[in-house]
């Protein structure tokens, strides 16, 4: 008896630590903590994946979008193409020397970035543009090629793209698992994020709605090429970002993640359809792990969307609350 | 014996019209003529999917992209979507009585189609915007669904949907099959298309480039809306062709199907990749089954790319001969 109860203990325990093992592999979103908002998740999805119900949705309606900055990788403490537009500035300097003296190009060749930054809108569109124009785009693919695979967070020492959020990874899976299509829909340059968007994310570029500049169709030396101006085309945030979703996917989505209040119309725009709707917005709640910031930032300020929110019932992502770990690295 | 013959006759004749039909059953290009082009398309295929094969091609790079008017569909005596602009124009006429004396419109009301079309590029905007504005996204939506299931070809009587070309459907089936993305990147309106390009083509919204217009984002008793504005955003034609392909697509295409000038500049960026390329130009040779145009036509003008094809060595296809049906009614 003695013998069989030790294999009938063992047993239990191995077959305890088995399915354990077994739960957290099969546990699509692991870095999530329990609670209602990994709850609402779960239960929104499986309303409309589950054939019969009333709230069903067909796989091609299952169309998901997302935020980038501050809602897949972070963005403080300022957006990070904008350190990909300061290095551009500086590699391009020695071609002009009227820099030296002309703002906001004098700053940031003086190293006060955050001087630059700060000096308003226009400013910060002349950096924009000029760090992103005046070459093909094939040309422009490869400089953000090489930029992102050796750039490095000023704070963390990281590479940027190891700055995304674990949780979101797993819920950007978790949604294509169950016939999602996923979309960023962003502020930031269509063609830089979409250098790498597909590695980091499994979003491919087709699937990556942003903001473009012009572009002039040439045929240089018997081949076609579109040269990239020093003028945007088409500007994704704010009331952009739902004229974004009509232009580049034609269907109205039924999940929608955000974090700032560029992201209201967005929000709005993805509530108002027909059916059940995911929309939430991601808070930026932990200042150990990450940082702490809504309604005073400059950067990813979330304000009227915050009221919205609440008046509307939409999910709020705490981060410090909701997320076990923030970035893969943690 | 002679039993045995007979028994072995029935067989051979069973099995010979059993294989003819199975044959029949599983060519993907029924319907296009033993030959050159129909040859090189399949070659091409082969060429690219074959695995080990120096020219593989892997499927997110399988790009196709189609023009619509006299490409997927016929565009004669005039495109398409100017019937269902003319039909809006009457249809809005009753609420715009100074379109009564007002040129375009003034001639259309008298049902002198012919010579507000032929008034110039102005005068057809002026008609193509009033006919797709003033209403919200979802609002245009069901106009063109209405119309389309309902308005008839003035020659043929058919639906113009009706009116697609059976080889090309063909085509983009035998594409999709061999881990091609197929879209459809055509001067016609973004939404006017995607209506019914899902039903018609197996082409869904997303997977449609055109011409769009600018839109206002409005909050609408609480409701985001997109109002469609009297202004054109983006026109997706000529040069404007490889940049829609590179807003919406972000790769560059390795099949590229055309019919007109209008095409000339996405056909020589498709070309000018690396890799194998299957590049092509639609020819409107059969007066008796279509029409038969090409340098000296208004609509579906062929003149310079057709001189570019030749020297270049781009496929030509030619409906009288490389066709055995033209439209799926034929």
């Amino acid at each position: 008896m003695k013998g069989n109860l030790f294999v009938t203990l063992t047993l239990v325990f191995v077959l305890f630590f088995a399915s354990l093992a077994v739960a957290q592999d099969t546990d699509p979103l692991s870095s999530w903590n329990q609670g209602e908002t990994r709850q609402s998740i779960i239960e929104f999805v499986d309303r409309v994946t589950e054939k019969g119900s009333p709230d069903f949705v067909p796989c091609p309606e299952r169309i998901a979008v997302f935020d980038n900055d501050g809602t897949l990788w972070s963005e403080q403490p300022m957006y990070f193409q904008f350190y990909f537009a300061i290095d551009r500035i500086k590699a391009l300097a020695p071609n002009h020397p009227e820099w030296k003296t002309e703002e906001p190009f004098a700053s940031i060749l003086k190293g006060r970035v955050k001087q630059a930054m700060t000096s308003g809108r226009k400013a910060i569109s002349k950096i924009l543009l000029e760090s992103a124009s005046g070459m093909s785009t094939v040309k422009f693919k490869q400089i953000v090629q090489d930029w992102i695979t050796t750039a490095r967070h000023p704070e963390t020492g990281r590479h940027f793209t190891e700055m995304v959020y674990q949780p979101m990874l797993e819920l950007l899976s978790f949604l294509r698992a169950n016939g999602f299509k996923t979309y960023i829909v962003s502020g930031g340059g269509l063609v830089f994020m979409r250098q790498w968007t597909d590695e980091v994310y499994g979003i491919p570029p087709e699937q990556v709605v942003g903001t473009s500049l012009k572009t002039r169709f040439e045929m240089e030396d018997g081949r076609a090429v579109l040269m990239r101006l020093p003028e945007f085309h088409f500007l994704n945030n704010g009331a952009g970002k739902p004229k974004g979703i009509n232009l580049h996917i034609g269907h109205r989505p039924i999940v929608a993640f955000g974090n700032s209040d560029g992201d209201l119309e967005m929000l709005e725009y993805t509530d108002c359809g027909n059916g059940p709707r995911l929309i939430a917005y991601v808070r930026h709640t932990d200042a150990k792990r990450e940082w702490d910031y809504d309604r005073d930032s400059r950067i990813g300020h979330l304000d009227k969307g915050l009221d919205r929110a609440k008046e509307k019932g939409w999910t709020i992502v705490d981060m410090k609350k909701d997320w076990k770990v923030i970035h893969p690295y943690d």
